[in-house]
C-alpha cells in the first residue's frame, strides 16, 4: 500500500491522508477502529455497489464494536440529483447522525460527488472518508475536495468544495468492476498522463493491456501515478482559481456531451470524446503536435473508448451547452488545453477563450 | 456610516467588508457600481421586502449600467427549506447566472440563510454580499457566514460556511419592520450584550425605548456595537470549534421550541424564551447570578417579549428536540452558559453538558 498526504493551505480540512493499493480497505479498517472518524459512520453507497463492498465493510466495523449505518440509493449518474441528495439527508435524521457523525463514501465518481456534497452540507459540515471501488473515482473524482449534483441543464451546478479526511483506493475492487466501466477510468488516466505524465502516457502506450487485464500491480502503479499528479495539482489550488483547472482538459466538451445526451452518455466514455475534441483544437490554439492526437485516438481506441462525437448529436445543441460551463467567463468558453503531451500552460492562467468557429472544426461534424 | 472588516484566517473568503448606518445602501450602490463582486448581480428577496427595497435597489443598479436579476420567494421561515433553495437554484438557471455571477441578500434573516446557502452551493461558491434589512439579520444572522435551511426534524441541520464579501447594514430600513420583528432583533442584541458586554445590556436598561421609537442614531449604535462583538467571535472561530459556540446562549432551548412548535414561533421570540431557561439553567451550573436571570426578564419584556415556555408545549417533545442540537455529543447536549453579565467561560471549551433534570426545572413546566 502506498501512502502519502494531500496538504492543501488555507483549506478548513488540510490534510487527507492517501493510501492506494491491495489491501487498503483492511488499512481502513484498521485505522478507522484506532480513530474512528466519527461517533457514528454512516456509510453511503448505490444499490449496486452496497452488496459488493459497503455491507460486507459495515460487518466487520459492526463486528469491531463501532456504530455503522449503511444508507443506500439507485445507481447511476441520473441519480447525483438534488432528491437524492434530500433523500439521503432524510436517511441521515432516521438513524439519528448528528455533528459528530461522518460519512464513508463507498462506491465509484457519483457515489463520492453525492456522499461528499451531503457530508459538506450536513450540520455544515461534517467528515467524509472516501472509498472509491471505480478506476474513475481512484484516478480522478475521489480526490479533491470537489462535490456536487447535477441539474437537468448542466453537471455539478450544485455543490462544495469539501476535502475528505482520508482516501483509500484498494485496486482489489477493481476486479468487480464491469469492463464498460474501467474503460472509463482509463479515460482519465489517459488525461491525468496527457496534461502532467508523459512517461506515463509512455508506459500506457506499452502497458495499458496489464490494466485491462486487471493486473493488480500494474493498476497499483498507474493509480498511485495518478493520484500524484492531482495531489499536486490539487495542493497548489483548491479552488481552481488558477492552475487546478488544467484538470479540466477534455472536460469542457465532455460535460456538453453528457448534459445534450441527458446523461445518458457516461462520464468517462464523454471525457475520451472531449480529449480528442479538445486536442485537435489544441493543435490551433496551443500549437499541440497533430501527432499527438493520433496517440491520443490511438490509445484511447485500444481502451475501448469512443473518440468522435456520437451520431445524432447536434453541433447546435453542444455549443450551447458549453456556454453553461462553470469556466464560461462574461458568457465565453475557456478550454483547458495541452501545449504538448504532458505539458499545460504555464502561470495561473491555463484556460484560453477559443473562437466558435474553431470549435465546430475541432467537433468534425457538419 | 461606520466601517469595519471582519478577518478570518485560514477560510477560503478571508475579509467581510462591513458597513453599518444610515445610508449604507447608497454606499452598497456606489461600492457596487466602482467594483462589481459579479458580471451578473442576483439579488434574492422574499415577496415582503421585494417591494420595499430590493426592487429599487435593482433599478437603480440597472440605472448604472449593471445587469441585475430579482429573485423572490414566499415571506416566512417555514419556507426555508431545500425546496425552496431549489426553486431559486431553477431561477439562477433561468436568469443565466453563471461562476461570475453575484448573489445579493435583500432581507431579514431567513432571506440571508436562503440566499447565502444558494451562493455557497453555485457552482461550488460564489461571492454574496448581505444587505440585512431586520434587526435580527442586522445584528446576528448576517454575519459571521452560517448559511443554512431547515429540516421539518430540526433547524439548520443542511447547510454550509460561506462568509460574505460585503455586509451593509442601513438603519433606515428598520422604519418598514413590523413591531414583531423589531422585538425579535432586540432579542438577540441583549443575547449579544449577555454574552460579550455588560456595558451594552446597562446601555439596553437605560434606553432601551429609544431602539423601540426606532430613533436612528441609537439603532445605529446598538446595531453596530453587537455587530463587533459578533466580529470579535467570529474572527478568532468560523466553525464553532470552539469560542464560537458562546453565541448559542439561549439557541439550544430556542431551536427546540421553534422545532416543536413547528417553526410557527418566530426564531427572535424563541430566542428570548430560551435565554430565560438558559439562564436559569447557568444560575445552577455556572453560578450565574440570579438577580441577572431577573434583569434579563425585564429587560425583554420591555421590548414586548414574553419569557416563559408558551401554554401547550410539552416538556418531553422539548427535551427530545434539544437532543438533535447541533451541539449534541455522543447524544448528550450542552448548553453554552454565561458566568457572570458579558462574561461567558473562559478557554475553548465553552459548551457544558447538563443533567436533564436541571433542564425540566428552568423550563419551569409540569
Amino acid at each position: 500500500v502506498q501512502r502519502f498526504d494531500l496538504v492543501i493551505p488555507r483549506s478548513a480540512r488540510r490534510v487527507c491522508r492517501v493510501r492506494v493499493g491491495r489491501g487498503a480497505l483492511d488499512r481502513f479498517v484498521e485505522e478507522t477502529i484506532a480513530d474512528p472518524p466519527g461517533r457514528l459512520l454512516v456509510l453511503v453507497s448505490d444499490d449496486t455497489v452496497a452488496p459488493l463492498h459497503a455491507e460486507p465493510l459495515r460487518r466487520r466495523l459492526v463486528e469491531r464494536g463501532l456504530a455503522v449505518e449503511l444508507l443506500t440509493f439507485p445507481a447511476g449518474e441520473p441519480r447525483k440529483t438534488r432528491e437524492t441528495k434530500s433523500a439521503l439527508e432524510d436517511g441521515l435524521v432516521r438513524v439519528g447522525a448528528g455533528r459528530d457523525s461522518a460519512i464513508v463514501a463507498v462506491g465509484g465518481g457519483v457515489t463520492g460527488d453525492l456522499a461528499g456534497f451531503v457530508a459538506a452540507t450536513w450540520h455544515r459540515g461534517i467528515p467524509v472518508v472516501q472509498l472509491p471501488t471505480s478506476l474513475l473515482a481512484m484516478v480522478d473524482a475521489a480526490l479533491g475536495g470537489k462535490t456536487a449534483v447535477n441539474l437537468r441543464q448542466g453537471k455539478n451546478l450544485v455543490g462544495a468544495f469539501h476535502q475528505p479526511l482520508a482516501l483509500y483506493a484498494d485496486v482489489e475492487t477493481l476486479e468487480t468492476l464491469p469492463d464498460e466501466e474501467l474503460g472509463e477510468g482509463l479515460a482519465e488516466l489517459v488525461k491525468a498522463a496527457v496534461i502532467a505524465d508523459a512517461g506515463l502516457f509512455r508506459w500506457l502506450e506499452t502497458d495499458v493491456e496489464t490494466l485491462l487485464a486487471r493486473r493488480t500491480d500494474a493498476l497499483e502503479h498507474a493509480v498511485g501515478r495518478a493520484l500524484r499528479i492531482k495531489q499536486r495539482v490539487v495542493s497548489r489550488d483548491e479552488r481552481e482559481s488558477g492552475r487546478r483547472a488544467v484538470l479540466n482538459f477534455g472536460h469542457t466538451v465532455a460535460h456538453a456531451l453528457e448534459s445534450v445526451a441527458d446523461y445518458q452518455l457516461r462520464h468517462g466514455r464523454a471525457v475520451a470524446v472531449g480529449m480528442c475534441v479538445e486536442a485537435r483544437l489544441a493543435v490551433r490554439v496551443t500549437g499541440f503536435p497533430r501527432r499527438n492526437v493520433e496517440r491520443i485516438e490511438r490509445l484511447l481506441g485500444r481502451c475501448g473508448l469512443a473518440t468522435e462525437v456520437p451520431a445524432g448529436i447536434s453541433v447546435e445543441a453542444l455549443l450551447g451547452a458549453t456556454a453553461r460551463d462553470k469556466k464560461a467567463r462574461s458568457g465565453r468558453v475557456r478550454y483547458a488545453l495541452p501545449r504538448a503531451m504532458g505539458r499545460m500552460p504555464v502561470g495561473d492562467e491555463v484556460t484560453v477563450e477559443v473562437p466558435e468557429e474553431a470549435v465546430r472544426d475541432a467537433l468534425g461534424l457538419d
